[in-house]
């Protein structure tokens, strides 16, 4: 008699803030200070944040609406990354592959000004600059990061697709991305990160 | 030696206007009246706006970016559909099922007002009013077309499978949507469409 018919998700409506609140989704997740050991080069800068803000300052959150998992399925959400600086390197994400490493996500910027910060495996690295109403659709084989690199939150409208997962260690692993984006006046550039080792895949 | 790698897609910036236009894209296309027989119910408002301004007037438009269609890409785009009435009937797209059923896509409103008006084959409609900074993620399985019910231009930012495609003919072959969004006074009102016969797989 075939296979049994999957349920039909219900659409929901999303009322999206360009602050980044989101209503109608379904979590919302928030990175802490605490959360972030390893991520800045500046072991000293993080550890007299640490010091003055406590373990649970709140860095960045995300919001997202899911339904099933089903192959076909998106997930959909917001991203806020809170201004700052650790040392000279501006706020940023833990940044991730995905785990089915050939899926694409969308970021779309709603408010602020960041960089989404990409490497692939075999040696590219980019750097895109987001304002509000630019974005970028990341390919496949892209490891990427948010960094924020004005005064105010940095939010982005987001969407891939609900298989894709995230890994997060292969950034860890390498010593960070190839390279960094730190302070340049007023401004911000990208330079080598010197304690990068590689990518595990191509060690 | 194993397949070979495939070519890794360039991130490319798009700028996204809240009027629709798109730079970084690789397309755009015109959905003109004279394409349009068929769609709305009233033939002989149809006939008669075709008589007064041709069957190349502009009634909606989409820019999109693709890159290679890999398994894992997104096709990114905004879509902008006029205003306008023909016989009672709010403009709208033709509307579609994507051809591999299961795939998502998700529209944010970026201007103006309107519907997403939504058909699962087995029964169940939805309309979801979509206003500046509102969302829907619209599920696999959903037939879906946008409807302007407002005087500018309804423009909507949209994300989904590079390999989804689009059934347009499910609409078609049915007499139509299930539901028809109409004026009602100064607003806009969903009401059964009676020439509709069902869809293709429900018969």
């Amino acid at each position: 008699m075939g296979d049994p018919q999957p349920t039909i998700d219900q659409p929901v409506r999303l009322e999206i803030d360009p602050n980044g609140e989101m209503t109608g989704g379904s979590r919302r997740y928030d990175k802490l200070l605490g959360d972030l050991e390893g991520l800045y080069r500046d072991e000293d800068a993080y550890r007299a944040l640490l010091a003055e803000r406590g373990a649970d300052a709140l860095m960045y959150y995300v919001y997202d609406q899911r339904y099933q998992e089903g192959p076909g399925a998106l997930i959909v959400g917001t991203s806020t990354l809170l201004p700052g600086t650790v040392g000279d390197e501006y706020a940023m994400t833990r940044g991730h592959l995905h785990a089915i490493s050939d899926r694409a996500e969308l970021y779309y910027c709603l408010s602020g000004h960041g960089v989404m910060l990409l490497d692939t495996i075999d040696g590219r690295s980019e750097a895109v600059e987001l304002t509000p109403g630019a974005a970028v659709n990341v390919p496949g084989e892209w490891i990427h990061r948010s960094v924020n690199v004005g005064d105010e939150p940095f939010v982005t409208l987001f969407s891939y697709a609900a298989d894709a997962g995230q890994d997060y260690g292969i950034i860890a692993d390498a010593g960070g991305m190839r390279t960094r984006i730190v302070t340049d006046g007023d401004g911000w550039k990208q330079v080598p990160n010197p304690t990068h080792v590689g990518y595990a895949r191509e060690r």
